[in-house]
This record gives structure tokens, C-alpha cells and sequence, in this order.
């Protein structure tokens, strides 16, 4: 693949088209904005203007709903050997472009899941792609060499392909990206006509779950639209769950005492749910899969801190932090520690024999694991004397 | 303020514990269990073991439903002059601390903002509270030394006092902590039958709307069914509105052109509704207020970036960061600079009349503001020579 047409330089199509150029490809760049089109090619994203000649993909990378009439019109423009896109959603894409009278046999469907926080050609990246997933929907009608001009895309960005059926795909994001938008988005909305107090007192919880909303509205409308019957169904699935936890919060305080009870373990049902759920996800997200992080109390006693980092460092883990303040002239604290997953059980057993307390957590991204203090009624304070404390 | 007990040695207990003695105090530890007791204490928390004398404030740091009834007990013990709590919901302990027939007089209700990823003593900070909110909710009953005995404690541990009625708190809590609390719940509990496919297409939305969800659930099931009517209140609320929404998504595909208008304006209003509410606690959040993040594209034509980055930092602006790299011999790239909001004005005109292109928008974590590039058909390059792009 040498030559690439990419229509519509916003922050994907610049993105894509910088990557492209870094590679050493030729790409030529289209916007319906004369602005938006040169600053991507300021960005050393291409050159500006259609290609002379028909180009091996054309990309387009224009909002879904007019991802398909403009995939139409570059093909009877002849513009590329194969076409691809890069919408949040891929049925509607497909039906627009059959019914626009274009080809699907030089057509896949493109993914790309770089989120980018901005809009236009300057909150482009060449590297936001990298090691990202980048989901591939070829139908039955797709030539093979089509597929193949994709896959060559995602490689050249630096990307995971992962193929996938169009519904498929359509269903699995309704759940995993347009819902939890939409669910953000009703929170963030109950915001508008807080107080300055309740503003105040919010805290992460609430910067988390409506994180999402602060996503361009226009843009979500139109991922919405597009995918408007799959997200409903999720949202369905979703409200019923929400009236039952209304239900058990209402029971919690019933005259009957079997109905509190009833009422007290769906309440815990749930929340455990939730909690494995998260799992779930906060593994994918965990910057070093497979490692656990410790944390072990240590006062001024005279003894042995290095001895603890030694052991720690044979074990293949390494020392996070150390958090040691004088008290009274005597070294108090706390040491946070990472090991692989596969020294959990070799580490516990060194901690256990000497002494120390140990607090067993998973990464902070992760949920909370255990905690496993020392035996009972063993001293807890790790022996460390205080010319290691630094 | 002298001596202190703190019943409850977990993660904010201990925290407490830490700040205190940090600043001098003497401080008596707690707990029903030996190891965290013996744990905070081998932090340089303070001592084990009850008082032998009536200490000037006793800080009870247990589970909502253990509140009263260990205030209740202490009391008769005579242990403190004055009393208060870290609950994170404050009537029902108060109607458990009267029912247990303890003296309002000498209590004080106590909420310090300071959310803790992890539970148990090691997870604790002397530092956890700095100048983060400490709400206080006296009633009429409250004697005003045991208020300005909180108070002093709010001091010592560099947080800022928010004097509170009981009830307004729990209502405020359950709409700015609780409801977005369970909403994570909920949408992380659909995802524990989600396949591996899912799983893998999963974004940073998903990441961010579950993240409360990894909280621990026993900790989570105390405080909903302490605050259960004042949640179940506006997750009815929430509830009616996400109803709206799914009626909205339906019509969309509607035949009648007035049902699916009215449809899409629904679904508009929505999501610029929850962008709005985004931006009230996005501004909260932000570490530098009144701070406007700006890119600019550069390519490589004979010039002056320095003379951009001189005019940026007489400006009072900074620049963040320079992304340059030659394409073809000649460097392209974009500068993204932070200026103060009221230089935007002034940045703007600097920019349009250099003929760089400028896409301005609020600092990561807040909302987009505005894209807006340079006059259309201007040419959007900033001149800089290649030296200096280093």
C-alpha cells in the first residue's frame, strides 16, 4: 500500500493520515472545511487535494451519518481500489451506502477505539492508535483483498485488528461504550441545578461517573441516532435493575422484618455484582496485569528494612513507596510494595515469619482484593533501624 | 486540644490518628480488632489502649450503624469532654446516638471528604484531609465548645470546615455521593456475564462510569441503608429520566416526522443538558482554574516559533508542549500553550493576525469550549525555522 485517501480531517482522519505519512505513505487529505483540511496538512498530516490517480484505500472519517452518501460518492468518483471507514457504529454506515447505490464488495467497515478527548485535525496524534483495538467488519459481499488493504491500515497505525460482525459490534458497543455515555450523561444532566454547596462536597465518584458527558453533545447525538434501537435495549435491561435497587432501598425500612431481609440482600447481591463487574474491566485497564501491591507497617525498632527489600527484590517485585516519618525519635510508617501475582503466596509466607502486617490489594486501578493482616496478637511492626531510613 | 482518642483504627481512623500526632497530640487508639489497632499504632499513630483520664475529644471512626451505639458507650464511659464521628451519613447516627440515650450536648456530627481507594489502617495518610471539605452538622443541642473543639480538629488536620444541617447533608451526599455511587453499581453489574470480546472493546467511559463500583461492597451496603429514602429519592429522578430517554431513542425510527423531531430534540437537550452539568464539577476538579489549554499547528517554513513562545509567555501563558518532527526534511508538528482565561482575548487576536491556526478548549479534565480555527482561507502554518525545533 503506497497511496491513501483520507476524507475528512477531524481528530481520527488526521490521526490516521499523520500515522499513514510518518510511514512514509503518500496521503491525500479532504474536508468539506478549507480550515480544517490545511491545518492538517500544517500538521504534516499530506497534501491537501484529491488524488490524480486512484489511490490504493481511501479512508473516510467523517461523522456516521454521512459516513455512507460519502462513501458513495468517492466510489463513483472511482476514487480507491478499497474503502473503509472509521464510525462508532457499523450497520447504519452499511445500509446507507447499499442504499446510496455503492459497491460493498470493495467496502469493510472500520473501528478505531482511540478516544481522543478533542475535536479537529489538532487534537490529532500519530500514535493514538497504538496497541488500541481497532475492530474490522467485513460482511459476506467484502473481496479478500479488501480485508487485506484494512488489515495492512491497522498494522501500519500500530493498531490490534479485531474482526467482527457489523450487529455484533453494534450490540457490543451499545453495552460497553453508548450506554455507559448515555448513563453519565443523565447524571452529569441532575448537575445542571445543584447548589454551590452540593458542588462543594462532590467528590470522585461523581468526577468518574460523569467524566463521559463532558464528550461533545453533537457528536454523541449522532452516535446515538445511528444506534439508537441497541443502546435502548441495554438501557432497558439497565432500568429494570435500577427499579430494583429502588425497591430494596424502600423495603430496608418495612415494618416486616422478612421483607427488610429480602430487601438487605439484594441491596448486597447487587453490590457485590457490581463489584465482580468492575473486575472485570479494571484488569483490562491496569498498566501491569498479573502484579498485586502490599503495603507493610514499620516502626523504629532496630533491625531490618534492607533485609525486607532484599527479599522483596529476590521475589521479583519491587519497592512502590516508603512512607517513614520520625515520631518521637523513632522512625514509623509504611512501605508499598508490587510483586508478580505468581510471589503473592511466597511473599506472604516471608511476611507472615517475620512479623510483618500485610495488606494485600491489587493495583489502585483495581478493585480490593483481601486483607490479610498477621496473625492475630503477633507483633506487627516490622524490625527497621533508623540509619535505613534514609 | 491535648489529648484525643480515636475509636477505629481503618483507614480514616488512622489518618486521623497520624495528623494528629503529627501536630503534637496525644492520641489513645481503639479498635475491636487487635491487628489494626496494633497496626495504626506501629504507623506512629498513637497508643493502644483506652485513656486513663477524660481526653478532650473522642473521634469515633467505625461503620454508620456502629456510630451511635459506640458514641452511646463512651459516653457512659466519660471518656471525652467532647465527641464526634467520620460517618459519611449523619441523621441516622444521631437517632441512634439519642435512642441509645447518650447527651446530644456534647456531640458533634463529622464528615471529612476524603475518599480512600483502600481500607484498613495501612491504607491510611496523615495528609488525606488537606484542604479537602470537613463537613460539621451541629444541631441547636450542640454546645458551642464541643463545635469549636471539631473545629480545631478540622484545623489540625489542614481540611476546611462546612458547617451543615444533618438532614441537608444526607441529602446532599445522597446526590452528589450515593446516587453516582449505585449507578456505577448497576452499569458494572452488567458486565459480569460480558464475553471476552466485549471485555477486550471496552473504553476509557466504561473505565471511568465503573470506577466508584470498586468500592468496597460492605462498606457501600452501610451507608445506602443508613441514607436509603434520601438515594431511593433521587435515583427516582434519575430513573424518570432515563424512561425519557429510552422513549426518545424509540422514536427516532418513528414514521411520524413530528414524533421523531421532537425525538432528536428530546435526545439534544439531554446531552447538552448533562454537558452543562459536567462542567460544574469538571471546574471543581480542575487544578488550575481559569486556565484555557490552546493548540496551534506549526510547519516548517522559514520563521519564528520563538517569537510565538515569547508572545505566549508575556501573555502570562505557558507553553505545554511541542510535538515536531520533520516530515520530508521539513519539521511539522502542533504547540499546545495554557494561558490564563483572561488573556484568551488577547492570545486570539495574536494568533489570527500571525495567521496561525488556533483550536481553543478548557484544560483536559473540563469540557470542550469551543473550536476555533483561524479565519477560513487564511493559511493556518505558523513560520519556524527548522533550528529551532531542536
Amino acid at each position: 500500500m503506497k497511496t491513501v485517501a483520507v476524507v475528512g480531517t477531524g481528530a481520527i482522519g488526521t490521526s490516521v493520515a499523520l500515522a499513514l505519512s510518518r510511514r512514509g505513505l503518500t496521503v491525500h487529505l479532504e474536508d468539506v472545511s478549507a480550515t480544517a483540511v490545511r491545518t492538517a496538512e500544517a500538521m504534516g498530516a499530506g497534501s491537501v487535494g484529491a488524488p490524480a490517480e486512484r489511490v490504493d484505500l481511501a479512508v473516510v472519517a467523517v461523522p456516521p451519518a454521512h459516513t455512507g452518501p460519502v462513501l458513495g460518492e468517492l466510489q463513483r468518483r472511482g476514487v480507491a481500489h478499497a474503502y473503509t471507514d472509521v464510525a462508532g457504529v457499523k450497520t447504519r454506515p452499511y445500509d446507507d451506502l447499499r442504499q446510496a447505490g455503492a459497491d460493498p464488495s470493495s467496502f469493510i467497515g472500520g473501528h478505531p477505539l482511540a478516544g481522543t478527548e478533542r475535536l479537529g485535525p489538532l487534537a490529532a496524534r500519530a500514535d493514538v492508535f497504538e496497541d488500541r483495538p481497532w475492530i474490522l467488519t467485513p460482511t459476506a459481499r467484502t473481496e479478500q483483498s479488501v480485508l487485506n488493504r484494512a488489515l495492512e491500515l491497522v498494522s501500519l497505525c500500530s493498531a490490534v485488528p479485531v474482526i467482527m460482525d457489523p450487529l455484533v459490534h453494534d450490540r457490543t458497543v451499545a453495552r460497553t461504550s453508548h450506554a455507559p455515555q448515555l448513563i453519565s450523561t443523565l447524571m452529569a444532566a441532575t448537575l445542571v441545578d445543584a447548589t454551590e454547596s452540593d458542588i462543594r462536597v462532590a467528590g470522585q465518584g461523581l468526577r468518574n461517573v460523569t467524566g463521559p458527558a463532558g464528550g461533545d453533545p453533537g457528536l454523541w447525538r449522532d452516535v446515538f441516532t445511528a444506534n439508537a434501537d441497541a443502546l435502548a435495549d441495554v438501557l432497558d435491561t439497565y432500568a429494570a435493575g435500577l427499579g430494583r435497587a429502588v425497591g430494596a432501598l424502600r423495603a430496608l425500612g418495612h415494618t416486616d422484618g422478612t421483607v427488610r431481609e429480602r430487601a438487605e440482600a439484594e441491596l448486597d447481591g447487587l453490590l457485590r455484582l457490581g463489584h465482580r463487574g468492575r473486575a472485570r474491566v479494571a484488569g483490562a485497564a491496569s498498566g501491569a496485569p498479573g502484579e498485586v501491591r502490599l503495603s507493610v507497617a514499620v516502626s523504629g525498632r532496630p533491625g531490618t528494612l534492607a533485609r525486607l527489600f532484599g527479599a522483596v527484590g529476590e521475589l521479583g517485585g519491587r519497592v512502590e513507596e516508603v512512607r517513614l516519618e520520625s515520631v518521637q525519635g523513632r522512625p514509623h510508617g509504611s512501605v508499598s510494595l508490587s510483586v508478580p501475582q505468581t510471589s503473592v503466596a511466597d511473599l506472604s509466607r516471608l511476611l507472615r515469619a517475620g512479623g510483618w502486617a500485610t495488606d494485600v490489594v491489587t493495583l489502585p486501578d483495581a478493585p480490593h482484593r483481601a486483607t490479610r493482616p498477621a496473625v492475630p496478637g503477633e507483633p506487627v511492626a516490622v524490625e527497621v533501624s533508623a540509619d535505613e531510613t534514609g
